[in-house]
């Protein structure tokens, strides 16, 4: 998240006002935690976290439309774009033609976005489990279950 | 999160392949429902989560500096200046010579800024307790205190 310097997420001598009462800023601090071991392990493979949602989500479900794919990221249909023409630019994904609409464009994994996807999900899978270093499977599990919970 | 439409959660029909795996991406999807609800919320004040939060840290700590605020909000330097472009612009808050560093900018709430800020407050208390909607005071606690040990 941070592109200058470190996030500072409990720095002594600041005064975090309301924001340390709110569970919605606990939420946000552990995303921006979240985030920045991402880019620290996904980094040198130009990998970031909305790439590889959009990696994925291409993967699974080939000739995915770019206005459907930012609806299912939660996003804006620019940031989208912008993922997208990122991946392209990398090779990993390339857009079709879509059958049927000539407007919209069918996006797919291309050969090398096959072959690097491997290394990319073993990479992310590591990542995932250092989020939760020290849980216990339940812990795990209790916290999954509660943020499926939240506004919902 | 989504300008261009409602961020779709879990969508029938859609293979969300590893990402449903990843506690990262739990994370990241309740951190995009939570980032809906606040702007549906605070929108009409023109106040957004990051907005929010610089707002509070400037009230807590008077004469902080932009760049002081970008590491405690772990966000890049631009992105804070628009932050606090936007807030200047609102009139919440004022941009002052910092003493003792020419170069540097302090950051103050306006007397608007002050007298706007306890309702802002209000609306995102509400905001916050309507995310847990159906916790435990207990499963809050949990919650909260899970996301703290995330990548910590």
């Amino acid at each position: 998240m941070s592109q200058d310097g470190r996030f500072e997420p409990r720095r002594p001598g600041v005064d975090y006002g309301v924001l340390d009462e709110l569970t919605g800023y606990a939420l946000r601090r552990a995303q921006i935690r979240m985030t920045e071991a991402f880019d620290a392990r996904l980094g040198p493979e130009g990998i970031t976290t909305q790439r590889f949602s959009a990696l994925v989500l291409i993967e699974a479900n080939p000739g995915l439309k770019q206005t459907r794919l930012a609806a299912l990221m939660g996003i804006a249909r620019s940031g989208a774009l912008a993922i997208v023409d990122a991946l392209a630019a990398q090779d990993l994904i390339e857009r079709r033609p879509a059958p049927g609409d000539r407007r919209a464009q069918a996006l797919h994994l291309t050969d090398q976005g096959r072959a690097r996807l491997p290394q990319i999900m073993r990479l992310v899978r590591e990542h995932d489990r250092d989020l939760t270093q020290g849980f216990s499977p339940e812990e795990i599990a209790v916290l999954r279950a509660l943020l499926e919970r939240i506004r919902t």
